[in-house]
């Protein structure tokens, strides 16, 4: 039994390990036991005390994937064993990362709780590519969308955003991007930019850019796969490379 | 003129200086001239170097306000006379921080850029307050809107926030704190849970937590100014206080 429990819920970022906050760091300085995703780059373990116990709790093939109430008792029993326990987490552990509900669960077994926020990819995979997600006279808000609902279908609030001047990103959208299309093109916005974005911040990046009509055959040209952001809007014509990938358009 | 100009958009994170990400702290450590916001923690510039040119380029009271083609005039010069200008925002550059149009500027000069997102307000404020901005079963979206319009007005993406169960984020928004209540009011929704953080991630942090119909009371009663935060969604019921300060609840 430890005499200090606690849980920090840490960003890890979107990938580049120097997209950690200094916040981040810190907590994974002083942690006794680190539970990591899929998503959070392994690199950034090397900032953990070579004591400190390293769990990895993501989904990969061949391995036992984690339920989260798992996670959630894990967490629980680490710092009670342990002490300080490090959640760390791919992007902002509150966007789409059940980040609540595992300060809730802890909250519920009187653990103390503290959060760092991290540089989401739903914001900053758009900026690294010189995308502004809002642009004075082109959006005012941006809205962000989980691809993958917990009943596996699409997002109703996709079928609204699509008839609104919002930037819309989805993140793990990428297997649901012929029906993102189809919404976008019933509401009469098959030439509205988008553009995705595969393995942001890291040395293999990739980008797919075209508009709802073409941007199937594009990421399919650009061997694009998950994880991927997509981002839907005017705004992705501010791209550099945007006019000269569209099949139409006159070079510069 | 200098043989290596250059333009580093860098986010400083949403007030605590910890949250600056560790490649936005190797920008700044190698800034020839940093032009620098008012929402900029200036304990910041401590990791500048000392003969680096420091300038302020916010608006503050008996202060000159650039207008922002002075500030894109000045990115450039600066980078032509200096090398490395580090332009340094508030949150994350490109979330309602005219990112955009300083990128096209220099662009448009041939001074090469670089950006390092932030954390940006508009996500980890709700974050450290312990609320999840998404929950499954209760928001798989979030939707983003600035409350200050280049026309001046309320944006229209509130009306139809209002008729969503995106979780709602305004920023800049608490002046027009009466309006966006009036919307939500007209969809039906006067008990919808919403928060006002002013301060986010600062010693000095406050928050309001009420409902649609009496959140500008709350916000009264607890001092809230400007620069705020407003959330509004069934999320921010997860608050650890919100129940206790509701009007009509039972104290656990």
């Amino acid at each position: 039994m430890n005499a200090y429990p606690k849980i920090t819920l840490v960003g890890a970022g979107p990938g580049d390990t120097d997209l950690i906050s200094l916040k981040g760091l810190k907590a994974l300085s002083t942690a006794d036991v680190v539970l990591y995703d899929a998503l959070v780059n392994e690199a950034l373990l090397e900032y953990v005390p070579a004591t400190a116990v390293r769990v990895f709790v993501g989904k990969r093939a061949s391995h036992h994937a984690y339920s989260q109430l798992e996670i959630n008792q894990m967490l629980v029993a680490f710092a009670r064993s342990h002490g300080h326990v490090v959640r760390l987490k791919g992007g902002d552990p509150f966007v789409f990362g059940r980040g609540g509900e595992e300060i809730e669960y802890a909250a519920s077994r009187h653990i103390p709780t503290a959060v760092v926020p991290g540089i989401s990819s739903a914001i900053s995979l758009a900026g690294l590519q010189g995308i502004p997600l809002t642009y004075r006279g082109l959006s005012e808000s941006f809205w962000v969308i989980t691809g993958a609902t917990t009943a596996g279908s699409i997002s109703k609030d996709v079928y609204t955003a699509a008839r609104t001047a919002a930037t819309v990103v989805v993140l793990m959208g990428l297997n649901k991007l012929a029906e993102i299309v189809q919404v976008y093109q019933e509401a009469g916005r098959g030439q509205l930019p988008i553009a995705i974005i595969q393995n942001g911040s890291l040395p293999d990046e990739k980008i797919a850019l075209g508009t709802v009509d073409s941007i199937v055959a594009r990421a399919k040209e650009e061997q694009i796969g998950a994880p991927a952001v997509i981002i839907i809007g005017e705004v992705v014509a501010k791209h550099e490379h945007f006019a000269q990938e569209q099949p139409n358009s006159i070079a510069v």
